[in-house]
């Protein structure tokens, strides 16, 4: 015997979760059986009605619950910048800094070939309508520092040349706090090529 | 802003799970939002289904969904040894020795005084009950080798000492696969203590 019938289905559906493995999975399973029931139904309402009530901005595609999102309804941001992000966690990350006042666009992705992803898969079609319209002065290509994510920010500045905007990239270089025996060649690399004057 | 106060309620559901810290609880409460809205609500649904239907055995404390639990009703399996665990999942641990023919008492918990859980907090009474029966011949104290677990083992033995019932505790020693390097001393001292003629 294993765990009967209907514990083993909560352990599989746990299971399925994003680094979650099969102990985890036992552990989290049994902490819900041990919960209150009021607990235990107001955390998969809440799972429930959160997903149900998800809407994504008309404008930038940021999740929400009010449409255009807060960062895009605010008055004060400047609208002419604006972010391409890859993940709406990105815009919360960004938005930690307190350094950005523009707005964003969550591209949804990033073009990957290998998983078959092209630039149709991606919000890329809503970044070109939103340029068309002639407000913005700087696209900020924010996509992650790999393969995909330098491969789709290339894309999009050959995209978006006719328009005449400034377009930049999130610099690369030694995270403050890192140190240079740590850090690998292509990122030291990078940081030599890209050094400021002081 | 950080998240919508939706998304950060949903988090906030995560972060109440064991083992799962503040970034686990973002990466999983977004794997939910991406999900397609059907295995969103079977997720949640499975989670509600299995605590509603949640059934201990009335003779052993099992986690069933029919009572007695399959081990007690099995009538291969042997009634007279009746082997003590804290908790569910240890029956799981010891079914998959393959080596265990008798059947099983749950306590759910173990006596802790630190924690305030003292001999009527767990499920003592029950077992005394059973021994009450006479039908038990020999108990095994498979409690975790901690404080707390040795504790409990050596409380129940007394209590049981009346009964005359052949009580024992499961061997401590090196781990199979183990190295005596990093064995800590009071673990080897045991297995010198409890060596085994060849």
């Amino acid at each position: 015997m294993g765990f009967s019938a209907s514990i083993e289905k909560l352990i599989e559906e746990f299971e399925k979760l994003p680094s979650i493995g099969h102990k985890t999975a036992v552990r989290l399973a049994f902490h819900m059986l041990r919960l209150p029931e009021e607990e235990c139904e107001q955390f998969a309402n809440t799972v429930i009605d959160t997903r149900k009530n998800l809407k994504y901005c008309s404008v930038c595609n940021n999740i929400t619950d009010v449409d255009p999102c807060p960062i895009c309804a605010n008055p004060k941001r400047e609208k002419e910048v604006v972010c391409v992000v890859e993940d709406v966690r990105d815009i919360v990350q960004i938005e930690k800094t307190h350094e950005y006042n523009g707005v964003y666009h969550v591209l949804n992705g990033v073009i990957s070939p290998m998983n078959g992803i092209g630039p149709n898969d991606i919000k890329l079609k809503e970044l070109m309508t939103r340029i068309g319209t002639g407000e913005i002065k700087e696209l900020i290509l924010a996509t992650n520092p790999n393969v995909e994510g330098e491969a789709t920010a290339m894309y999009i500045s050959k995209l978006v040349k006719p328009f005449e905007i400034k377009t930049t990239r999130i610099a690369h270089g030694i995270p403050i706090g890192g140190d240079l025996e740590y850090v690998d060649e292509v990122t030291l690399a990078k940081a030599l090529e890209n050094r400021t004057e002081l």
